[in-house]
């Protein structure tokens, strides 16, 4: 960032009074700026034996497969925003969603927190951000064209695991752009 | 907000292209600025029979008691962020940490995850943003100089059911400022 959000003028890069790391300082009226993590909202939906996912009609990682999941929004809870993802992409009504896993990726400073629940009607179809959604059986998963390694990882815990259990996991990501996986609970 | 952190010129609110709910917008470059939610990390950090509380030294509810916690910070996972503030407010040292509970408060947009873990030493000390910090017992602890309906909620979950299952809730609050607690698991 450059420039105060409040006045206009320009920004510093320094450590405000009584803090402890840099922040976006305005040099004419002294507004911080905080920058903190964003949380993504998704869910394992489930049509009895099979799993709601999505084709990406956006970037990044286009035409590949994903779970229902985006950015939570102002006013919502986390399990509004998982149940308000799967509408957007993929017109799919949530039954009651139980929390399934929370993955920090601390290297692009986001939280996933994944919910499970079963749909409330077999109706499903693209939103906007898909281009097309299917409801997968567990042989039929395309795990070679999945999105994200936390999508791959949820799937594993879910199809192995069932739901009932809180996952809890951090994934970190190496020079070379490889994502690890770091399993807590 | 009023002027464009990238350029800054003046923003205005509008839904951008693609999306459906208002942004701040540049009127110069376009650039969207997104808001969203902060989360909030802290934890219960026992020695045997005793839970760390602190001493508020900062607003809001100067002078009440909570549990060490406060905004996740980028680059940082939420268990990492949990173990900062025991750090930063209490001087604490926390072993591993569990998941114990996520509390959504939609009202003021933020999500509070809180751990369960012992503490690593039993030296503990007033933070910065500590008056004191004190090891109470069950019958210790100071219920009507809590700060916080979540230190509350937390305190008491965890006396009931001990540590080992995520607790799911969310608050909301009503026009007369009153906060209602509302169980999901």
């Amino acid at each position: 960032m450059n420039y105060c959000s409040q006045c206009g003028a320009p920004v510093s890069l320094k450590i405000p009074v009584d803090d402890n790391r840099e922040r976006y300082v305005c040099d004419h009226c002294g507004y911080v700026h905080y920058q903190n993590p964003n949380n993504v909202c998704g869910a394992i939906l489930t049509l009895e034996d099979r799993i709601l996912l999505c084709k990406r009609a956006i970037e990044p990682r286009y035409g590949k497969w994903t779970l229902p999941a985006g950015f939570m929004e102002n006013n919502e809870t986390v399990a509004e925003a998982a149940a308000r993802e799967a509408m957007e992409e993929a017109n799919a009504r949530a039954g009651p969603l139980t929390l399934f896993g929370i993955f920090s990726m601390p290297y692009i400073s986001q939280v996933y927190l994944m919910f499970h629940g079963e749909l409330a009607s077999p109706e499903v179809s693209a939103g906007q951000e898909s281009l097309e959604v299917g409801l997968f059986r567990r042989d039929e998963i395309p795990w070679d064209e999945l999105a994200f390694p936390v999508v791959d990882h949820s799937l594993r815990l879910y199809l192995e695991h069932g739901a009932g259990k809180v996952h809890h996991a951090w994934f970190s990501r190496g020079p070379d752009r490889q994502v690890e996986l770091h399993i807590i609970d």
